[in-house]
């Protein structure tokens, strides 16, 4: 049920944060995101201390003692986190909305019947006016238009040339310094001491995997997101895979630990997440033995990020929040328990 | 397509081999196999010289000299295979319908509703001719009665225990040590050599992962099978996931390539198959650039194990065969290229 129930999720998605998001600049030269090397002695400089930080380092050292109590072999360190809102930001709108807007009027020059027609005219407008007044299927059938119908290596292409010149919108950074340094520095403390990092996202695993290595230190094959259906296809060229446009499975809500057991086939011992699509994925990993760690990050911080929760059509906190204060789940303030945000 | 076109596909596996396999003997105490371990000097020892093992040989060394045209990194370095017929026997019948036959009959005391009714009684029986009159359906419904309805967790608590007594009925030894010794042997080889070993198996992935670790050294997260769908369901004791009578995915034919790209998202630089299910996954292994390796398993050993090859309901190898000859694939003589099948 879960993985089908929401087959215009990518538009839903895109478009839920407010039309003012859609306008996309690009940057020649810029360059990812780098991840943070840990101060002597402080495996996590970019956290206050505090009690979030506390139970990082309590919880590893419990897992990590051979003899302890909570100790876990290291084949069973599995760390589950979701990417949007939790390892980069999220707002005003998912960067991978603004991707397939870009792509769209990236590649409408090559389809002229896009051009004057609705609903593709009213996307490469920009016009938030006109933009408001689509509906979900066209918005899910513009954006399918320009994201799917090729192979996945051409898509990654696509991905990968986006990645390297575009620039987020209101951060005025390149997309891959829209991470979050005390996160960076968590993935490295955790992989340092034997974890395996995951990223289990409702944004497309085709999507993801461009980048998170190099951004995350995280391989493809640890990528778990929402997939598109793709059909094999014998060329004279050889075999491809051809991208299409139709949902394969939406990895949100219980989608995350059904697709976790699915991927992966052992339940996680620490999972991070910062809205009620990660939910799921957090009970499922607290309902297993042994030591866990179950951590939100709560985006508080209108200042240096952004500033929403419950009721935010993007990245909303609401039941996930209430079961974190009701269940001694870990909330993390990005205003008080985090020194720096993004990279420096 | 290629995922949803076989929804009877594991009762069309389990019963094509013929009804006299339906018989399952077990024996308590058995154990489950071990790899072996390469005579110094020769990491194959069980691989006869000759081309086969020399083509191996030359490609690891290809792809693990740097600075050499075949050089691959070893994050690139994904060899995957196939399982039944592959790296464990598959005659004369699935072992994994085997295990579901089994199931049926140990569950059936609880379920007084399938004694006495067709189709249950017949599988019951075990009487070859009262099976032979079942349709698809019938098995299929069968078979899921006994091995869906319940959660992950106690569904692989069933394979264990069942693994852990069950004889094959051929070989007279537990199924963990009905897998082939040379190949035991180049799993090693091939993990020594940097590269990540990766199951990807028609069978089912929740049953595989129970034993692959123990047997192979692959853990659960390098495990790719076909799946039935799981939906999520929140109980007093928590969450759980519960295997449901409907097929996830089919991992075979054009599945496999599929999800090799869902969960790895890499093109593997070598593959090891032994029947037509296998051939979309060694073209797309061979569309790759650069040094490739794709190889597939001749059963020509009646004497030893099983000889069999077109036409063969449990795998037919016919067109992957031809096109093996056409593209100069290695195909590997069980007869000829094996010193010893099994393990000691």
């Amino acid at each position: 049920m879960g993985s089908h129930e929401q087959p215009a999720a990518v538009s839903r998605r895109a478009f839920a944060g407010g039309s003012a998001a859609f306008a996309m600049s690009a940057a020649v030269g810029a360059t990812v995101g780098h991840r943070g090397a840990a101060a002597e002695g402080d495996p996590l400089p970019s956290w206050n201390d505090g009690s979030a930080k506390q139970a990082i380092l309590d919880f590893v050292a419990a897992v990590t003692t051979e003899g302890g109590s909570g100790f876990v072999a290291p084949s069973d360190r599995i760390a589950v986190f979701d990417n949007d809102g939790t390892l980069w930001t999220e707002q005003p709108v998912y960067s991978q909305a603004l991707f397939a807007v870009g792509e769209v009027k990236r590649l409408a020059p090559e389809h002229p019947e896009w051009v004057g027609q609705e609903p593709w005219d009213a996307v490469i407008s920009g016009d938030p006016a006109r933009m408001s007044k689509l509906s979900e299927a066209d918005i899910a059938n513009v954006l399918a238009s320009a994201t799917t119908g090729m192979t996945t290596d051409q898509f990654a292409e696509n991905v990968a040339n986006w990645f390297a010149v575009a620039q987020h919108p209101v951060q005025k950074r390149p997309y891959g310094q829209t991470t979050y340094q005390p996160q960076l520095e968590l993935l490295d403390y955790l992989e340092a001491n034997g974890f395996a990092t995951w990223i289990v996202s409702g944004g497309g695993v085709d999507f993801m995997r461009v980048f998170a290595e190099d951004v995350y230190g995280i391989p493809p094959e640890r990528v778990i997101g929402s997939s598109t259906a793709v059909d094999w296809e014998m060329t004279d060229a050889g075999p491809v895979l051809i991208k299409q446009p139709k949902l394969g499975s939406y990895n949100d809500k219980t989608g995350k630990p059904i697709n976790i057991h699915l991927a992966i086939g052992k339940r996680p011992i620490f999972a991070f997440g910062n809205s009620d699509g990660d939910k799921e994925m957090l009970e499922y990993t607290a309902a297993g033995d042994g030591a866990r760690l179950m951590l939100l990050v709560h985006h508080d911080d209108a200042a240096r990020e952004a500033a929403y929760d419950r009721g935010s059509h993007i990245g909303g906190l609401d039941a996930a929040w209430d079961e974190a204060v009701e269940k001694g789940w870990t909330v993390v303030s990005m205003k008080d328990d985090w020194a720096t945000i993004f990279p420096g």
